[in-house]
C-alpha cells in the first residue's frame, strides 16, 4: 500500500495536535496531500512547517469563528477570523456551489483568510458539481509593478475550471509570474539554481540564485499585461472583499508581525445559463483542438488540468517521495506531539 | 475645430447609407472614433471597409432583430441576430449594468455577433456607472494553442474595468497573443515590419513581415499560460454562449462564407459588495502602487488604462491623422453615397 494514507494521517494527527478541529484538520490534510498527488510539492508538505509555525504564534487561528454572510441568493461574504486557508476556501467554494445550484451563479468574498494551496484544488471541487469556476486570490509580495524596481504583487494566480464531460477536467491554474514563488523557495530548501530569466536579485540583475531571487524580484509572465493582470487579481481578492492589498499580505514564512489578511474571490455558475447543450460543445471543442498538427517532439495536446490529473492518478499508486527536508520537518513535528 | 466631429459625421453618414438605423449609425461612428482617439489605429478607420464590405455581402445583418431574453435578474442572453458588433456589444454591456444596477451582478452572454472593436471600450461603460466589469470575446484563429503548429485561438482578449475615483478609469484590456492582430494588418496595409518574436510564418519560423505572419501563427504570451488563457477565453465567450467556438469564429477581413458568430461575455457587478468603503480602498491600492521606487528612464508608475486615457485627452485637441491607405477607403466609401 502507498504511503499516501499513512502520511496523510500524520498531518491530520499534526493539526490536531496544533489545536484544529477534527473536521478542519482533516480539510488540511487533504488539500495537502492533493497538491503533492498532482506534483505540486512547492504547494504541499514542504509548507507544513510553516503553517504550524503560524499556529503556535497564533498568527494562525485553529478555532476560527468563521462568519458567513448572505447579501443575496447569489452572493456571499466570508470573514474567516484569520483561519487557515484550506479551511476557508473549503467553505468558501461550498458556499458558491451552493449559490450556484440554487441561482445560476455564485460570487464569494473572503476576508482574513490565509495561504490555501494551489487554486485549482477549489475549482475541481466546483467543477466536479458541473460548475464552471474563476478563482482569485492574492499573496505576499514577490513581483514589482511594471515600471518599478520593488516586489508589491503577489504570484497572483488565475484559476479557470470547466466541466469536459472526461474524468479529466478542465483546470487552468497559472501564476501571472513567470515560476511560481514555492519552486523557489523548494530550490532554496534543497540548494538548487533557478531558471535564468525568473527573477532579479536586490541590486536588480538577473540571478539563478534562488535566495537572491526571494530577497529581490520576481519578473511577470509578458511585461505589463503580466503585471496588469497581478494588478487586476489584487483589485478582485483583496481591494473589493476587503482583506488586505497593495503589498499588505503579509509574507507567511518570514513576517509574524500579524495574520496574513489573504483574500479570495470564487465565481462559480452553471455552464448551461445560455445553452442546452454545454457538455457536447465542450466535448466538441476540445476534440477539435486535440486533432490540430502537432509540433515536432508532442504528441498530445493537453487542455490545461490534463497533464496534473495524469500526475495525479500515476502518483496514487506509488509512494509519495519525501525529500530529506520536509522528512525532517515531519518528524520534529512529530516528535513535539 | 479639430476634424474628429466631421470624421465621426462621415463614418454615421456611411453605415446609414449602408442601410443601418440612424441609432447603430451613431454607435459604430463612436466606437471607431474612440478607437482612433486613444490611440488604437488598428481597431479604428483602417476596418471601416472591412464592416462595409461585410454588410454588402450581408453577412452583418444592417437591420438585425435582436433578441434580449431574462434568465434572472442578474443573467440575460442576447442573440444578435448577426448584427455588428459595435451594436450588440452596447446592448450587452447595457444590459449587464442595469442587471447589476438591480441585483448586484450583471451577467451577459452574447451570440451571433461580430468584432465589436475596443473591449476597454464597454468596460469604461460599465466603470461610468461606478461598475467592475470583466469582458471576454473571442475572435478568428490567430494564435496555435500550445503544443500545435496551427492557428485556432483568437488573440481572445481579456478585459477588466474597475472604479479608480480619479477621472482615468483602471482598464486592462490585452490580448493574449504577444502582439495585436490588428497591429499586424495596419503594418501590412502600410508595409512596415513586425516585431521578430511574435509571429512564425507557414513552415514554422520566425517572421518580421506582417504577411507570412498572418498567413502563419501569432505566438501568445508566456507560451502553455497564454494558451491556456486564450482557451479559456474561447470557453466562456463562444463555448457557453452558443456562438461559434474551436475555431470557428470567421476571420473578417477574409472569410466571405457566412456571419462570424462571435461570442461575448460581460460580467459586471458592484464594487461595494462586500466593503462599504470601496473609493477609499482603490484609491489607498493606486497611491501605494504609485509611490513605489522606480526603475530608470520611468517617470511615472501607470496603472493599466491610465495612459490610454491621456492619449485620449490629448487627441482630443488635435486632428486625428489619417494614413493613405484609410484616406483611399474613405473616399471610395463617400463616393458610393
Amino acid at each position: 500500500m502507498p504511503n499516501i494514507i499513512k502520511l496523510k494521517k500524520i498531518v491530520k494527527k499534526i493539526f490536531l495536535k496544533k489545536g484544529l478541529s477534527l473536521k478542519h484538520s482533516r480539510e488540511c490534510a487533504d488539500a495537502i496531500i492533493n497538491a503533492e498527488l498532482v506534483g505540486a510539492h512547492s504547494h504541499g508538505l514542504s509548507r507544513l512547517k510553516m503553517y504550524c509555525n503560524r499556529i503556535d504564534k497564533r498568527l494562525i487561528n485553529p478555532r476560527p469563528k468563521i462568519k458567513v454572510k448572505k447579501i443575496s441568493n447569489s452572493v456571499s461574504l466570508i470573514d474567516a477570523d484569520n483561519s487557515i486557508g484550506f479551511v476557508s476556501a473549503n467553505l468558501g467554494i461550498k458556499e458558491a456551489i451552493k449559490n450556484a445550484k440554487k441561482s445560476g451563479i455564485g460570487f464569494v468574498g473572503i476576508k482574513k483568510s490565509s495561504h490555501y494551496g494551489l487554486s485549482g484544488f477549489y475549482a475541481e471541487k466546483a467543477v466536479k458539481k458541473n460548475l464552471i469556476a474563476m478563482i482569485y486570490t492574492n499573496a505576499p509580495p514577490a513581483v514589482a509593478p511594471h515600471g518599478s524596481s520593488k516586489s508589491l504583487f503577489g504570484t497572483n494566480p488565475i484559476c479557470f475550471g470547466a466541466p469536459t464531460g472526461n474524468k479529466a477536467p478542465f483546470i487552468l491554474d497559472t501564476s501571472i509570474s513567470k515560476i511560481n514563488r514555492g519552486k523557489i523557495r523548494l530550490a532554496k530548501k534543497n540548494n538548487q539554481k533557478i531558471p535564468a530569466d525568473v527573477a532579479l536579485d536586490e541590486s536588480g540583475n538577473p540571478t539563478t540564485d534562488p535566495k537572491k531571487a526571494l530577497k529581490g524580484v520576481q519578473l511577470p509572465i509578458a511585461e505589463f499585461r503580466g503585471s496588469g493582470l497581478a494588478w487586476m487579481v489584487d483589485i478582485l481578492s483583496g481591494v473589493i472583499t476587503g482583506a488586505n492589498h497593495g503589498g499588505k499580505v503579509k509574507d507567511p514564512f518570514d513576517d509574524f508581525t500579524g495574520p496574513q489578511n489573504v483574500g479570495h474571490l470564487f465565481f462559480v455558475f452553471r455552464p448551461n445559463l445560455f445553452v442546452k447543450n454545454y457538455k457536447k460543445r465542450i466535448k466538441e471543442n476540445i476534440k477539435i483542438i486535440k486533432k490540430l498538427p502537432k509540433i515536432n517532439r508532442i504528441k498530445k495536446i493537453l487542455y490545461p488540468g490534463e497533464n496534473k490529473f495524469n500526475v495525479y492518478k500515476r502518483n496514487l499508486k506509488k509512494n509519495i517521495q519525501l525529500n530529506r527536508n520536509v522528512s525532517v520537518d515531519i518528524n520534529e513535528l512529530l516528535k513535539a506531539i
